[in-house]
Order: structure tokens, then sequence, then C-alpha cells
């Protein structure tokens, strides 16, 4: 986009834009989550990250679906910040050699993720209601309920075990 | 780092190094905030974010405090994370050029901060209390409550008033 152009004029121009970056960001977790599924030692851990690989990309189809019932093309826009969040997970992974501990790294960087799409898809299902389309709220609030489970769950795997056996070492 | 260092080895290492990332991104925070201050039109939002601008300082010396109770050198590591959210932020409230919808993408924008912050504070309470450190985990908490007290009161702000002009141009 030029330097000087205002590209968002509209709230539905903010939505849209909202959306293609959600949507990025969808795409690149599937890229990346095979390689966290590899780097898993903890059965529940690696279980738990390839049932969200399956779940990502029917996020994925249902975003497909709101571009289409919105209109719009379904284009991703570049996101820097699950970029970043994904950029740190590399990184920090990289730093750490024992598997206990490497696994709760692992943890928090997913905790992350889930934690950007939340705030991501509360944006968005709030502005889709303000905008009038309910129908797209409803879509959206069903990938916002999967993230939220799976941010439960990882709480509770961190607390159930992945960190307590990480710190005992 | 080298690239064939492993430079964290234990949990103790995970939580020190998790604790530096915190502090580079509140000190982020504190840079980046006086620019969202200055593009928000709404009063209480740009009010908000300079009680916010007040608490993060407040949140960066509770962390030197953990850090000195920890027994370690009070110090930042980079966050491509951090860098990565700020950096949607500034280039989306680039692209806008109405000040209803600019507040929108602030609100939004600010919430990915404090999601980003409330997931890393929660990690590392965790991680405390499983290190046997429950008064690192108690001032971790206080940061902790107030990030989500900050993302309530911008939701309330979104909701009542915020999105429901700018949708209404």
């Amino acid at each position: 986009m030029g330097l000087f152009s205002k590209d968002i004029k509209t709230m539905d121009d903010l939505f849209v834009h909202t959306l293609r970056d959600i949507y990025y960001a969808e795409k690149q977790i599937v890229k990346n989550l095979p390689k966290m599924i590899e780097k898993a030692s903890n059965p529940a851990l690696k279980s738990g990250f390839e049932r969200h690989l399956v779940e990502t990309e029917g996020q994925i189809e249902r975003l497909e679906k709101v571009f289409q019932m919105h209109g719009v093309e379904a284009k991703a826009v570049n996101c820097p910040a699950i970029d970043g969040i994904l950029k740190e997970a590399d990184e920090i992974a990289g730093e750490v050699d024992d598997k206990r501990v490497l696994d709760a790294a692992l943890v928090a960087a997913a905790q992350a993720v889930e934690h950007y799409e939340m705030t991501r898809y509360g944006t968005l299902i709030e502005w889709a209601k303000e905008l009038g389309r309910n129908d797209c709220a409803a879509e959206l609030a069903k990938n916002l309920e999967e993230e939220k489970a799976t941010d439960k769950k990882l709480t509770e795997l961190a607390e159930g075990g992945v960190n307590m056996r990480a710190a005992a070492e």
C-alpha cells in the first residue's frame, strides 16, 4: 500500500482487513504446527498439536465461508504479529535442549498463538455484529470457541505434567 | 547466542529468559503508548491509554523487583512477538484516516498487546510456582490482574461506543 494512501476508510474496510490478517495467521499456523509436533516429546502434547492442526484447517475453511458470505475475496494480508510470535517460538525452541523444558516452552509458545487468535476473533465478532453481519459473527464465534478450548487444554497440560516434570529435573 | 549453543538448559533458565522477554515487551509498550495516546480521538480511550502508560511503568518496576527476588540481573532480551504486534498496530493505524475507525483499530491493537502480556504472565506465574517461587508468582499475578482489567475496559469501551459510532458512519 502506498505511503500516502489511506486504504482503510470504513469499519467495513477494517473488518475485511482484519479478516485477511487472521486468514494469513491461520495459514502460517498450519505451516508451523508440523515443526511443533516434531519437537514435542510429551505424547499428550504431541497428539494435542496434531488435533489442532486438523482443527486449524477447518478454521481456514470457515474463514473462507465468511469471506464468501461477506462478498469479498478470500485473500491473506501480511500479519507481522503472528510472524513475530512464530519467530519467537522458533528461536526459543532452538535454545532448549532438554526435552521436558522444550515441552514447557512449546506449550507457552502455543498459548501465545492462541491468545493472539482469541483477541482477533473477539474483535472480528464485535465488528461483524456492529456491521449487521450476525451470520459472519456466528461463524467466527465457532473459531473463537475452538481457540479458547485449545488454550484451556494447553493450560491443563502445563499444570498437569509438562512443567512439573521439567521443574523436577 | 551461538548457532550451536543451547543456552536454556533448565526450567529456571526458561523462566528467567521469559521474564526478560516480558521486561523487553513492557519497555517497548511504554515507548509506543504515547503514539497511541496521540492518535486516539475518543476522550475515554485517550485517558485510558494515559492511565495504562502510568500503570505499565509500575509493572516494569514490579518486574525489576522479581528479578531482584530471584537473584538475577534485570535485563531485556529481544522479543520478536511484541515487535510484530506493535509493528502491525503501527501499520494499520497508518492506513486509517477516519478518526472513529482509527479509534476502533487502536482498541483492537491494544487488546492484541494485552492478550500477549496475559499469556506470558500466565505462563510465568505457573513456572514460578513450580520453581517454588511463590513470592515471584505473587508479584507477577499483580501485573496479570492489571492487564486483564485493562483488556476488560477496552472491551467495554469498544462495545459502548468506539465501534458503534464508527459503524454508523
